[in-house]
C-alpha cells in the first residue's frame, strides 16, 4: 500500500510538531510558558457555558448543513456592526476556520491550481493547500518594514494562469501586521485586473491597536462578489475548542457551491454552534476588555525585548504575535534548546520556529514566532527567559 | 472568477436536495414523515448530556489534534468487546464519519487515483471523492441476492493500476446488507493479492439482526495493516448534531500520516468528545434495547410492504434502510409527487431517490432508499402512504 505523495509531502506542523519533545520536558518538572501557539490564557465567557449547560434537546439529531440558524443570525448582527452586511444565504458555519479555509479553496482552485500568499503566512495554510492540491505562491515581505506589502508589480509579477485567488490574514498570523487602506485597495485593482479571488482571513478583526483604521476586504464595494471572508470565534472569544468557524460572502453562486460540500459532510456540531451564537449576541465589554489586555501585553513584551541585541523586531499593530529576528544562524536549533537544555528557576519558554509560516524557508531561518497569550506577569518572565536564553546559547553556539 | 470543476461537477447531495421542498409543504400545514435521512427518533441517551451539563473548563482551549484522550481510552475498550485490539496511536477522533471518510481518501489516493465501491453505496462517499479528486470505480449489485458481492473476477476486473482501496459500508447503507465471512474473506485476498487498503465503513456495526454473525474487517488478521475503520456515534447512539467519528488502523505509518492532516485542522470539539467519553463508557443496555426497536421496526416495515404488488425488495439483515424497487419508470418523480401532491390526512411521506447511490444512475432509477428511523405507530402510517401514493401515482403516471 503506498499512501498518497500529496500528504507525505505535506509538512508536520511547525507549531505541534515539538508537542511530543515539550511533553517530556513538562514530565522531568519544568514548567513550559507556551508562546508557541495561538492559544489564548483568556476566560471564555459564562454566556459560552450558560447556554450550553441550558440546551438539551431528546434527540440530538443532525443540525442544517447551512449551520445554526441562531447562530447565522447572530454573525449577521455582529457584520452590521462593521457595516459589513451579508444576506442569510451568504453566510455558512464551518468546524473553526480551518474548515472555513479548505471548503474555500477546494471550490475556488482545481488541481496545481495557485493562490498567492504572502509569507510570512500562517502556516497551516501550507496544509489545507497541500491536502486540497493547490499550490501556494509566496511573495516575501520584510521584518524591516514591518511585514506591509510589496509593490503591485511584485505582487503581479506572481499571477500565472493558474492563480485563482489571493489569501492572507489580516490582522496578520504571524506578523501582527494590519493592511492600509492603500494596501486592500491595490489588491482590490490586481483581483479585479486579474480576475482572482480574495480570501481574506479576518479571524483577528477585534485585535487592532493604537486607534488605527481597520479595513476588512468585505469593505470594497467594487470587488464585493471576489471577497470571501473567513472568521472564528477561536481567538474572539477565546473558544479554541469549540471549532466554530464561518465563511461569508456576497457571491452567491460560490456560496452555493461550498454549501453543496457542506451537505455532503451532514453539518457542524450543535452544541458549539449554540454556544457559539451566545458569544455573538453577548455584551461588546468582553471584546474590549480583552482587546485592552492583549493591547498592554503586547506593550509589555515590546519593552522588554526592544533593544536587546539579539533581537530585532516592529512593533505589530495587530492580532497577538510577534515575528522576532534572531542574530543566530538556525532558530529551530535554538528554540529545542531553550525548551530541552535552558530553564530559569525550572520554567522555560516555548517559541515557534518561522521556517514553517515561509515557503521560501531560507527566509524564515533565524526567526521565531511569538504568540503574547499569557497575561503580563508570564510574559515578564517569558521575555527574561527568551534574552538570557539567547546571551548563553550564543556563547555556545 | 471561475468555480474548481471538482465541485461544479460534484452532485447536489440526493438525501438533502428536497429539503427546499419539504420545508414548502410543511409550511402548507402538511405533516411529513421522514424516512429519507438515517436522522433516528431514538432518544440521546443522558449520559451525553449529563457528561456536557458537569463539564466546565475556565479555557475552552484547542483540544489534541488525535482527539480527546478519555474518549480514545474508552474507544479502546468499546473495540475490545468485539475483540478488537487498537492502540492509542491506532486511533484518530474526527468529525463525524464524513471527516473520517475524506481524511482516509485523501491519504490513500493521489489525484484521479481510484477505489472501488459498490453501488447502491452511501450517496456521500461521491462528494467525499469529487473534493478529495478520487474517482470512485462502483462494482453493480443486485436487489436479487440481497445486494451481496458479486463474483471474485467480476470485482477484480475493475482494479487498475491507479485502484488504491476498496471501500464499502457493512453493514451496508442503503442496502441493510451483512457482508459474511466468506465475502470478506474474499475481501480480504483481493486487498493482498492487488496491495489495496481495505476502508471498512462499520458505523452500523450494533445493529445486526436475526442473529446473524457479524465479521469486522479488522477481525482478519492477515489484512491487519491494510484495515481502516471508520466509525461514528451518530447511529450508534443517536447523536449524530454531535459530529464525533473516528479512524481506526493498525497500520501506524497510515495513522501518523492521518495526524498531520488533523494536526493541521487543529482539534475537533472538546465538549462533543466529553459527551462521546460517557456514551462509549456508558451501559450496553442501550444498546441493545436501541437494536431490538429498530429489529421491530424492520419487521413492521417488511410485514406491512411484502406483497404490496408494486414493491419488491428482500428483507434486509442490518442497519436501518432498505431498498424498495418500485414498479415504475423514475421514482425521483414519484418521490417528489408523493411529497408535493400526496397525503392521507395531511400527512405523506418523504424518501430517498435511490440514483444518488449509485454511479450508474439508471440502475437506482426505479428505487428508493427507506430509513426505518420513525416508531412503529408512523411507520405503519407511512407504509399506508406509500403503498396508496404509488397507487395513485400508477394510475396517473
Amino acid at each position: 500500500m503506498r499512501i498518497s505523495e500529496r500528504i507525505l509531502n505535506m509538512p508536520e506542523s511547525p507549531v505541534r510538531k515539538m508537542d511530543g519533545i515539550a511533553s517530556k520536558v513538562k514530565e522531568s518538572g519544568i514548567n513550559i510558558l507556551h508562546l508557541n501557539i495561538g492559544d489564548p490564557d483568556i476566560k471564555t465567557p459564562d454566556a459560552f457555558w450558560q447556554a450550553i449547560h441550558n440546551y438539551k434537546e431528546p434527540i440530538l439529531g443532525y443540525g442544517k448543513s447551512e449551520g445554526y440558524p441562531e447562530l447565522i443570525y447572530a454573525m449577521q448582527r455582529y457584520y452590521k456592526k462593521f457595516n459589513l452586511d451579508f444576506d442569510y444565504d451568504e453566510l455558512l458555519i464551518t468546524s473553526g476556520g480551518s474548515e472555513a479555509l479548505s471548503l474555500v479553496l477546494s471550490t475556488v482552485c482545481d488541481y496545481q491550481e495557485e493562490i498567492i500568499v504572502f509569507e510570512p503566512f500562517y502556516t497551516n495554510y501550507n496544509g489545507f493547500a497541500d491536502v486540497t492540491d493547490v499550490v501556494p505562491i509566496a511573495i516575501t515581505t520584510s521584518s524591516k518594514n514591518g511585514f506591509h506589502l510589496p509593490a503591485k508589480e511584485e505582487i503581479t509579477s506572481k499571477i500565472t494562469p493558474k492563480t485563482k485567488a489571493i489569501l492572507f490574514s489580516n490582522p496578520g498570523n504571524p506578523t501582527g501586521t494590519i493592511y492600509t487602506k492603500e494596501e486592500i485597495e491595490m489588491l482590490a485593482d490586481i483581483a479585479l485586473e486579474h480576475d482572482l479571488f480574495i480570501i481574506s482571513d479576518e479571524v483577528y478583526r477585534e485585535f487592532v491597536y493604537d486607534n488605527l483604521e481597520y479595513v476588512s476586504s468585505a469593505s470594497i464595494d467594487r470587488i464585493k462578489d471576489r471577497v470571501v471572508i473567513i472568521d472564528s470565534i477561536s481567538k474572539r472569544y477565546s473558544a479554541c475548542g469549540a471549532r466554530v468557524g464561518s465563511i461569508a460572502s456576497k457571491n452567491k453562486e460560490l456560496m452555493k457551491q461550498i454549501l453543496k460540500i457542506c451537505q455532503n459532510r451532514l453539518c457542524t456540531p450543535t452544541i458549539d454552534q449554540v454556544g457559539a451564537a451566545a458569544l455573538y449576541n453577548a455584551d461588546q465589554a468582553f471584546l474590549d476588555d480583552v482587546k485592552e489586555e492583549y493591547d498592554n501585553r503586547r506593550n509589555l513584551i515590546y519593552d522588554e525585548l526592544n533593544g536587546d541585541p539579539n533581537i530585532s523586531f516592529i512593533k505589530p499593530a495587530g492580532a497577538f504575535y510577534l515575528i522576532l529576528d534572531l542574530d543566530i544562524e538556525d532558530a529551530e536549533h535554538f528554540v529545542t534548546w531553550l525548551l530541552t537544555e535552558f530553564n530559569i528557576d525550572n520554567e522555560t519558554v516555548m517559541l515557534a520556529p518561522a521556517q514553517g509560516f515561509y515557503t521560501h524557508k531560507e527566509y524564515g531561518k533565524k526567526q521565531v514566532r511569538l504568540a503574547y497569550i499569557l497575561d503580563c506577569n508570564k510574559l515578564k518572565r517569558a521575555a527574561i527567559i527568551i534574552k538570557e536564553g539567547l546571551k548563553k546559547y550564543k556563547e555556545l553556539y
